[in-house]
């Protein structure tokens, strides 16, 4: 008897547009096109084994070895049962198939990255979902096609099945047909696109962002501008700006996009407060090291963006980098102390001191303080860069699943 | 030979629809309309004294006992030249009243709340300024006639030429003859509106408003939206709560006004923050407080504003305030030590300590966590409520120039 099975890994990916508001919350249809950048899997990633056996009584799922529960009519349930119809038409057009459609599956996933670095693992984790059903099943579905079902279990999800950069159209339709992601460049177009995740302290657990774009869509009034004018015009520069490679107006943009995601959280009733004093701060650094550069004759260096939480992304080139980690680590001194910084890039010789190096002429030092305390610091740093989409993997070698079907990592 | 003198005081008024954007730098004309409550000169006020005498070689203006320059074309100048060509129109209109409007002017001018109050005194200011000249002047002029001339001094000083509820309707005309002051309700009409000013300590000195808003209207792209479509539908509905003594709605659209403010500032290019993370607390702790009440079948309990800095102004009704303050030290205890707060309405009785009185039923402490440093505290909180408008002093007990027309209180 034949083993199905198969293990792929998925990337996480990060807004420059982003993605705030649901017309259709059961089929994830939103108020707006997003567009994002594809991080490198080689640094972050959801990795998954998915296997169907006549054998196995029920689906199952684990998530970093744990079971979770799969509600029926939930978006993991909504995810697979999609998923088995696709294979179900593949099986009726291809006869000679096997009829595996039927049989319950076991899927077993893990992030590779703490959930305390305030990463949203939904993305990656239900992009490696449906790749890893749809390598178990053999289909011939597209990336956009699958993005369809991603989209379903998590909005940001159908972003994460291409590499490079990636705009998820909102489209027309009420089924949602056409509200599917599309790839702006892959990431060879832009290798020197890099990003710099700042995980910021937070004592306060903020609002979740799946209740939180719901208020605003319910009671601020500017997210109809957002919507109606504002996001269409930036989607279509933002697409122009990335196959120019025109670093100024991508860094702008995505500052401007993510304050604007901010201030209509912030016009929601009662307000939505993602970012905190240190966030501030970072965006202080930021603007200051652009606003010296620009006066000095060069372009924007570097750009922020926030997600739904406190921290910051930093998207920058590679050849700027070195001087945006050392600011960070010189305002957050405690950073080199507590969680060195990992320069897999090989930005520091062994002779240079991260956070210590000067920071550049004319730069005014005191936009942002230097927190030296746990409670308002960054926590962690990560250095990554653009990278690809899915990658199906050996999974003789790298499966979650033993030989029976239960993960080899198990936690009670 | 007769001595031309007066001296008046102003109050202070903060806006429950915020005034951000100018159409117009250099006559103050507003993008859109805005709506304050006075606040009773009892407590905070700005206090003017103004002489004119053929012996005075110039106009000359001390600012709490300091000279200022009275910049030809600047702000001060335009105030005082508009007012002595008022002055020339009534004694060309009024034969026998004396020719007093060619002579230069003496301006001695007091706030009796520190600056460190982080409290505007540019309203207070150029409306006593305004008030003084024209109680010296014996002009007939109507306060809405006034707060023309006082707009152009700061355009929110317009609204305190009037005390109670008070509109500042943006106007259409170039020249700005129709963007003025009206009353919605006096003082009385809802006297127990009470006001608590909380002081909150922050490092970093921010974005002045008068660039602030001037970026905002160059760069906000929400803000369009704002003005077009959400200020004209709350000035109505505002008004209406007024006249309705309507908490509820009063306090709503206040709040939600506070926020879309800083909304529109944190979609500026670059982003102006204003509120800290102290004053999210405030925030938090305003909607659990009201979350609560209304959970109890009764109505909102209080409303936060923001202007352009992290203090917090809480209205309420005077049966609620007591609450609040007690609510407010006790997420900020260092206040009670450092600076006590000041019990002018008596709300609290000889055995009660104010902070660590029980919070209400149900409410959930950890909203926000209790600051216990200087840096994230509230550093002073003034109690205070709705007042009235500018008033005539007695010149011979209160007025601030002695005999020779120099101010009695001169700082080097």
């Amino acid at each position: 008897m034949s083993t199905y099975q198969a293990t792929v890994s998925a990337p996480v990916n990060i807004a420059c547009i982003k993605y705030w508001g649901k017309r259709d919350t059961k089929l994830i249809l939103p108020t707006n096109s997003s567009l994002s950048v594809t991080l490198d899997q080689d640094h972050l990633r959801s990795t998954t084994s998915a296997r169907c056996d006549p054998g196995f009584e029920k689906d199952a799922l684990w998530l970093n070895g744990k079971e979770d529960e799969i509600k029926p009519g939930g978006r993991l349930a909504t995810c697979i049962t999609e998923m088995k119809k696709l294979r179900k038409e593949y099986e009726d057009q291809n006869p000679n198939e096997p009829k595996i459609s039927g049989y319950s599956v076991r899927i077993a996933s893990e992030n590779n990255f703490p959930t305390a670095a305030g990463l949203a693992s939904s993305a990656s984790g239900f992009a490696a979902l449906v790749y890893a059903l749809a390598t178990l099943y053999k289909l011939p579905s597209s990336p956009s096609q699958l993005s369809l079902i991603a989209r379903q279990g998590s909005g940001s999800a159908c972003r994460s099945l291409f590499g490079g950069f990636v705009a998820w159209e909102m489209g027309t339709s009420v089924t949602g047909t056409d509200s599917f992601a599309v790839q702006v460049a892959p990431a060879e177009h832009w290798s020197d696109m890099h990003a710099l995740i700042c995980v910021v302290s937070d004592a306060k657990k903020g609002t979740s962002s799946t209740s939180g774009m719901q208020r605003t869509v319910e009671t601020s009034e500017l997210l109809q501008w957002r919507i109606k004018e504002v996001v269409p015009k930036r989607m279509k520069e933002m697409q122009k700006a990335i196959l120019d490679k025109d670093f100024d107006t991508f860094a702008t943009i995505t500052m401007r996009d993510s304050n604007q995601f901010h201030a209509v959280a912030l016009d929601t009733d009662p307000p939505i407060f993602y970012m905190n004093d240190t966030s501030r701060a970072i965006v202080a650094m930021v603007t200051e090291l652009n606003r010296v550069s620009v006066e000095n004759g060069g372009g924007l260096k570097a750009a922020y963006t926030y997600d739904a939480g406190p921290n910051a992304v930093i998207y920058a080139r590679e050849k700027d980098m070195k001087e945006i980690v050392n600011m960070v680590c010189h305002y957050f001194p405690l950073l080199a102390s507590t969680q060195p910084y990992e320069d897999r890039f090989k930005l520091f010789s062994a002779g240079e001191k991260v956070g210590e190096m000067p920071l550049p002429a004319g730069f005014n030092e005191g936009v942002a303080k230097v927190a030296n305390d746990a409670a308002s610091s960054v926590s962690r740093l990560i250095h990554t860069r653009v990278g690809g989409g899915p990658r199906v993997l050996d999974d003789s070698k790298e499966g979650l699943l033993d030989a029976q079907g239960v993960p080899r990592k198990l936690v009670a």
